[in-house]
C-alpha cells in the first residue's frame, strides 16, 4: 500500500508543549477501494492523539485522508499506515486511530490500533 | 454440536504482525435452530480480536456463520464453539465472542466468551 | 415463488366484527434466501390490517414466515406474496405490508405493499 | 371476557364542557393472563381521547386497569372492552385505545380502536 | 383555579403583522399543586401560536408560568386556563396549549388545547 | 417472603465447563404486589452470571419470576432473594441482580446485588 | 433591525428550472445580540424551498448568515427578515424559515415563517 | 440553608444486613428558589448508596425532596446536605448525590458528592 | 454533468405488474466532486418509487452510483439527473429521491426531487 | 491569544471546603474566531472541577465564555487558557476542560485539557 498524499501532512508547532492534553479529530468521509475487487469501501474514521512537540494542521489531514479515494487498501492495513504516518510526523505521547467500515457481506468490521503499543 | 463449515474459515497473513491492535466484525445475521423444539433462534453476534499471525478473511467468516442456519445449538455453546474455532484458526492474543439473543419467553439473553481466559 | 407453509396460516373468528380497529404484527425475524445467489436475506416485518370477519392466529403466523426460511425469494416478490395470502385467508377491510431488508452491496432495502390499492 | 373491576371506574365533570381538547393517559403496567395458556401478557396502553361531560379519575382508571391482571384476554378483545367501557362511562366526542403488547414467539403485537369508527 | 400572576403577562406589538407565522414557546419547568392531596405535579410545557396584532414577551411568561407554583390544579383545568389566558392577551390566529404530566399512579398524562375549536 | 414457585428452578449441566464466560437475561415482565398497600409494583430485571457447574434453564426461569406475581416483596428484598435462590441453584462464580423498578411517588428505584460480595 | 450583510446573498441559475423539486440547508451556527441585554443569542435555522428560476449559492448564504453576529434582533423580527430577503432574492415558489432558540429563563422558543402564506 | 423537612426523613431496617448491594433513587421533581433571585430552580437528582444497618423510606424521601421547594439553596450547597442528611440518618457504607440542574444563562450545571470522600 | 456508468443501469420485470407498491432504496456510500474546487463531497441517497413495468436491479443501481466518484456534480443537478434518469429507465408511476449531503461551511444540505411533479 | 475579560471571573467561598465533590458546567455557547481566515468557529464546552477553596460564580463564567466571541483562538490554544485561567483563579483539585468544536472541512475536532496533568 503506497498514499502518494503522505507528504501532505503538515505539523504544526504545539501551543502548549509544557501541557498535557488530547485532541480527536472523526470524519465519516474517508472512502478507498477493496484491493480485490476494486469496489469503494467506506469508513469513519477517529483520530485520537497526546500532543508532544506538534499538532497535525486540520486542512492537511483532510488531504491526507482524501489521498486514499482512489487507492486499494485492506481495513487492517490502511489502520496501522494512517497511525505510523501520523506518528512519524507528529510524534505524540499517545494516539489511537479507529476506522467504521461500512456493511459488507451483512458483517461491520472495525479496527483500532494504538501507539505506543 | 458440530458444523461442518468450519473447514471454511479462511486465515490470511496479518499485514502488521509487529503491531497490536484491534479488530471487530458484528452481524446481525446469525441464525441456528433451536436443538430442543427444532424452531429458529436468532442473535447479533460481536467478534473482537488482537490478531497473532493471522486475520479472518471476511467472506469466508460470513459463510461460517451461515453454516450454523440448519443447526440446532444451545445460546451458550454455538458461544463457546465459534470462538474455539476461531482461536485454532487465528492464534490471536486475545478475542471475545458475544452472541445476544432475540427475546424468548420475555427473556432476552446475551451470553459473552474470551480467550484467553 | 411457492411457499408450502400457506396452509400452516390460521384464521380465527374477530371477537369484535361489529367495530373497526387495527392490528399491527411486526417481526426482525424473517430470512429467506437470495434466488440467484442462494445466499440469505433477512428482513424485519411489519403487517397491519383491519380485520374484516376473522383475526389472524398469532402461533400460525410465526410459523407461516418461518416458512419462507430455505425458499429463494426476491424481495419485491415476497412482500406482495405475504399480503396476497393474508388477504385471501382474511378478508381483511385494509392490510399492509412492508419489509425492511439488511444492507446488501451497501444498500438498504425497504418493500410496502397495501390492499386494497 | 368480564372484568368485573369495570365498576371501579369514576367520572368526574369536564371542568371546560364549552371547549374542545384532547386528554391522553399511557402507562406501561397493563397486565393479563392468555386464555389459551394461562400465561402473563404485557402491554403498554394509550388512552386518548376529547372529553365531552365527563373526564376519567385518574386514580379509578389505575385501579381498573389493574382489575385485568387474573383475567384471561385475548389482545384484540381487551382492548376492544377497554374503549366500550370507557366510552360508555364517559360519551367523549371520540376515543382511541391502543395496546402495544411484549414480544411473544419473536412477534410484536399492537392494537389500536377508536370511536366513532 | 384563580392565578393572580395572570396580570404578569406582557403583550408586545407583532414586528411582521402582515406575514403569517408560527412561534413555539416550550419549558419543563411547570409545577403546581394537586387540588385534592397538595402534593407538587410537574409538567413540561408547550405552547405554539400563529401571532395576529400581538406577540408574548418571553420574561413575563416565564413569571406567568411561575405564578401557579403554589396553586392548586387539576391537569385538563389549568391546560385550559392557559390557553384562555393567552388569547385574552394576545388574540392569535390560533393556538395549541399542550401539558406533558410526570407519572402518578404508574400513568403518565398529557392534555391539548387548541384556539379556535 | 416466600416464593414457591422456587422449586421451579432447574438447572442444566454446564457444556463449557471448562471455559470461563459469562450469561445475561433480561425481561421487563417482573411484576410483584407492594407488601403494605397490596398494589402491583413492575420492573425490568437483569441476571447476569460465570458459570460454575451449572447454567439456569430459561423456561424454568420464565416460570420462577412470574411466580412473583401475586406475591408481597419490598424492592430490595426480591433483589436479594432472586440473587440468593439462584446462587444456591447454580454455584455461579459470579453473578449480578439488578431490578429497575417503574416510577411510584416521583422516584425511580433501582437496587443492585452481587455474588461474591 | 438591519443587516448590512444583505447584499453578500448569491443567486445561481436554477440548473433544473422545468422541475419542482426541494432545497433544504440547515445550520446550528446562527447567533446575533439580544436588542435589548446585548447578551448573545444562538440558534440552529433550517431553510427549505422549492427553486424558481433561482437557487441560493451556499458560500454566499453562510457569509449572509454570520452578518447577524453582532446585529441586535428579536427572534420574531429576524426569522421574518431572513425569509423576506431570500424570497426577494430567489423568487422562490414555497419558502420556510424555522429558527430554534437556545433555552433563555428555561423557556425554548422556535419561529417559523412560509412564503407564500 | 435549613431544611424544616429533615425530619420528615424515615429510616428502614435493612432486610439484608449481611449483604453488600446498591441502592439508585432518582427523581427530576426536585425544586428550590435561587438565593439571590428568589427565582426557581429545578433539577434531577440521583441517589445511589450501599445500606449499612438502614435503607431510606421512599415516601418518607419524597416528602424530604418536596420540602426543598419553598427554600433558598445554592446548587452546591444543596447537594452537599442532602448528602449529609441521608448519610446521618442512615449510616450507609456509600453513597453518591448527583443533581442535574436546568439551563441558566446557558450553561447547565451538575453537582456530584460522595462519601466517604 | 455526464455519468457514463448510466448504461450500467439494468431494469427488470416487475414481478407483480397488478399490485402498487413502494419500493425504498438507501445508501450512504453516494460520492461526487464539487465542480467548483474538485473535492470531494459525500451524501446519503434515498430512492422510493411505485414500480410500473419494471423495476430496479440492485446491483446495477450499485455500480450507477459509484459512477458518480469522479465526476464534478451540484447538490441540485445530481438529484435532477439521478431521477431523470431513473424514470427513464423504469417507467415508474411515482418516484422520489433525496439527496442528504455532509456539512459543507457549517451548512447541511438536503435536496428532494419527484416525479411527476 | 488574549481575552480581556478573563477580569470578569468572580470566584465565591467554597460553601463545603472540607467536603470532596464535583462541579460539572456545560454550554453549547462557545464561539470564536478562526485566527487564521477570520470566520466563526462554534464549540460545546464541559468545565469539570473539584472545588478547594472557591468555586466559580456561574453569570460570571458566562461573561467570560462570551469575551471569546472577537477573539482569534486555535481550538488546542483556547482549551488549554481557559482551565489555565480557571485554575489560577480557582486553585481546584481537579479539572478538566473539554471544547466539541462544529464540522470544518468534513471534520470534527474535539480537545481535553486536565490539571494536575
Amino acid at each position: 500500500m503506497d498514499n502518494s498524499q503522505r507528504s501532505t501532512l503538515i505539523a504544526l508547532p504545539n501551543p502548549h508543549p509544557d501541557r498535557k492534553y488530547e485532541v480527536n479529530c472523526e470524519t465519516p468521509e474517508l472512502t478507498c477501494l477493496c484491493p480485490v475487487t476494486g469496489q469503494p469501501d467506506f469508513a469513519n474514521i477517529t483520530i485520537t492523539y497526546t500532543p508532544g512537540q506538534f499538532i497535525v494542521e486540520l486542512k492537511s489531514l483532510k488531504l491526507y485522508l482524501w489521498g486514499f479515494r482512489d487507492l486499494g487498501a485492506f481495513h487492517e492495513d490502511i489502520t496501522n499506515q494512517i497511525l505510523i504516518d501520523l506518528v512519524e510526523l507528529l510524534g505524540p505521547e499517545e494516539m489511537l486511530v479507529r476506522t467504521d467500515w461500512n456493511v459488507r457481506g451483512g458483517i461491520k468490521t472495525t479496527v483500532s490500533a494504538v501507539y505506543p503499543e
